[in-house]
């Protein structure tokens, strides 16, 4: 509350954003964007911040050749300067490509239908750095796919990669010759060809589509996406005003949250007393417990399956291959960090990076 | 559903598995061993698959020297063999050792009393790797051991390795000085020395007994079973048809299921309708996230006690210690492959290897 | 129970450790202390084992060059020797320095205050090995902070360390500038400076303190401490008759339960029939499974926050920044062993080491 030796405004920064913000700017402002997102179809997935079209792609401060040889002075510049960058990014993207977005379909004699193209892409994970990637669609994690419960689903998939791939429906019911395990179920896909997967959905929730050929390295590598099943019934599941992928990775291009890392991860935005879905899956190889700032997670759903009674927490732990479904109420206002709390996936010398991101509450 | 491309018949191989066990062969068939498994006793824990006695010790293909060097064709190739291997091991036991089998006991003036020898081995777990072990009876995991809460037990402990060792009752509330401690609750057992441990069981449900001497070598090399208690009142627990072990260890020959690493694990078979109890035990050092393929796991005990409330999921993470008991309803017919979710310790650029294995629903 | 070739008295050492804290001796005994702990007040939090002021640092027997060269007889005899420093450790601190003492308070008008002053200081994490940490009032963990739910708390920061350093209150709804994210949220305490944070605590129940400043490196290094919400009702949680910390980290010092590793570590002491409140909290970088031997937990708060139906098990897996709490009946006498059941933290050819301890059961 006091502080005898600062000379800068404590707490300042928030208010600085929101000041930046609420004057609106290139592509729009955090809080106007939500705003705008609430115009969207109800329960419809947005990966936050897809103001701004024009993406620069300037660099980070440079980073020192020894980070541990870092003075105090250096370390906090570098701190200071990634958090700005991150700021930046919640009105005007440093980085390009967006990931997770809905893919649009097209209704094929009732059956909803959908087209993914496996194929190589360079990927901009920082404003510092760019990867290969194996993508769905060219984008990490690949397009999101919205189906409804025992709806009759059919997904093209086209192998434009240089190695074979399959496509597992990670968490459905699926018939067995639908369940892309190679040799299994099917012979994977060779490059150059195509192969059409087709399921009614069940269970509903949130579950995940990703290869399951040479996985550890194809989807590592960004052969990745969120499948989402609504329930027949929209009643089964809690209520929400905002619907938020929280997808992890460890492989491709380090510790990442949707395909990016801090500074280049996106805040999510809220208005006061918004509820906010967030939808967990870890994507990666290592245990990543996530921790919410100033804020309560109220989690409902396990590897979709409601849970029989949602629990209260503030550190969720996801597992690769598990998906954790909480609403958070944005009942206090700020910036309030959520991160990985394993703090050498998401801190360092150099300041914040990784499995980073932050709820922006007006 | 159509695949203009491939020439082969995609999910063909469970129908050409289906088609090879329904014909019999030698040492029975999959399905044919579900069934005989039938007339077991009830509850009793059978590692699956030990239909056949011959047990060959074929190789699987070779290795390439670099399999980050591998041509697209040449993984597809290596995929397809183990899983070849691991369909062939369903029926005819591709190598040599079973481990987990139940051991037999005699009653001794009101005592059903065991007897453990603990001894080096050599231990196959795939074609390609056996291994220098530390093991009970000469199996891994060693055998196990079942009781009843409430009705006493003794296990005579001869120990014939190089090196001292305890047996820990992991689960267990026995007394004090039962609970295999070196030097807190008893001298360790030297070698060519013997030593009984009595005790009451309880409480009841899937526990562990394992070495507690030097235990991140000893019980990584092998010293470790499973300590099956079943409750006083059968209604206690709910009803299933078939009882498996998944037994996890991450240190003696890299990832393996009750002993064995892919394509030597032996895949869990079903009657279509079966109820089958999972008992996921980790002796290993690592988190293992276990993710089954197109059923659910619904799970009803932590460390033998029974949830408050069961829940369903398909991943159920285990870590070392920890035991986790689910049913999984075999309503979806077909191959379901059941595997860790860090797909490091799942998946190669040779295809399938270490912690997979398959539920095999008639 | 009988053993016809050790000529030692199997399951002698409790008792001897039982004859010898009766018979009491320098500073205290185990089981007196647990006597005297009882007339704390209602609740205190209490690190065990302060009884004993001379804390002697002789050092625990030579490791061998090479521990896996090592003989078996002399395994055996450096295992027994850390286990007879363990439970000397019991009765007279063989390290100097006890971590999570709880820190007194002043009232200003109206608001609990507290000071803390982050600095450098030696640690001692077992008898052979001492580190250079960063400290809250030269401890590890810091001071525990006790306060009670809806009561303003005010925190003095005085940063006596070398470099940059902020305070968050890991699982409090404080106000957002009260965070402690730096640039985010405030500027960071700069060398030689102070802050003063202010909040009006909740939710209750089991919360820590930390750096978020350079935190993998900082609070790995010692910044980081217990902060205890009382609920406004008290009749909101559990009843018990001691209240003990169990925090992990794995960074300074290795393997470490309450800033010491065994045979450094307290023991937990309680007489029959006595609750014992165990609160984990997890500040380091890896999942921690504890296991308990003997007795059963009865896990009822996550991250503070009442679970809806508390669960029963033996093993909790603690995650990074997660907090469980957990009623222990001790109902069972003896010495019980109490680890971290990822062998490799807890066991080596040399014996025990790192994150063991154990509850005393008169």
């Amino acid at each position: 509350m006091n502080d005898d030796t600062q000379t800068d405004d404590p707490g300042g920064v928030d208010r600085r954003l929101f000041l930046a913000v609420m004057a609106g700017g290139a592509g729009g402002a955090v809080l106007a964007g939500a705003t705008a997102a609430a115009a969207w179809p109800r329960g419809s997935v947005h990966p936050p911040t897809e103001v701004g079209a024009s993406g620069h792609t300037g660099a980070t401060p440079p980073a020192t050749a020894d980070p541990l040889a870092m003075s105090p002075a250096a370390m906090d510049q570098s701190s200071k300067a990634r958090v700005d960058r991150f700021l930046e990014n919640a009105t005007s993207p440093i980085t390009q490509g967006v990931g997770g977005t809905e893919l649009e379909w097209r209704m094929e004699a009732g059956v909803r239908t959908f087209e993914l193209t496996c194929q190589n892409a360079r990927w901009q994970v920082t404003p510092d750095q760019t990867v290969d990637a194996l993508t769905y669609n060219g984008i990490v994690p690949g397009p999101t796919l919205r189906v409804v419960e025992g709806q009759p689903v059919r997904v093209r998939v086209r192998n434009d990669l240089d190695e074979s791939t399959t496509v597992h429906w990670h968490g459905q019911r699926v018939a067995n010759d639908q369940d892309g395990v190679p040799y299994v179920t099917q012979d994977p896909i060779q490059p150059g060809s195509e192969y059409t997967y087709e399921f009614t959905p069940g269970p509903f929730g949130s579950h995940m589509y990703h290869s399951h050929h040479n996985a550890a390295d194809q989807v590592g590598r960004g052969l990745l996406g969120a499948l989402l099943v609504e329930p027949a019934d929209p009643a089964t599941e809690p209520r929400y005003d905002e619907d938020y992928l929280y997808v992890l990775n460890d492989v491709l291009g380090g510790f990442t949250i949707n395909g990016k890392g801090f500074p280049a991860t996106a805040p999510y935005t809220a208005r006061r007393g918004d509820r906010l879905r967030f939808r967990f899956m870890n994507e990666g190889q290592m245990v990543h417990p996530i921790h919410l700032h100033g804020l309560t997670l109220e989690v409902f759903a396990r590897d979709g399956y409601p849970l029989p009674q949602p629990f209260r927490c503030d550190t969720i732990t996801v597992a690769p291959g598990e998906r954790w479904d909480a609403i958070v109420v944005a009942d206090n206002p700020g910036v309030w960090a959520f991160h990985c709390h394993i703090l050498s996936h998401a801190e360092s010398p150099e300041g914040m990076f990784g499995m980073v991101t932050a709820i922006i509450v007006e």
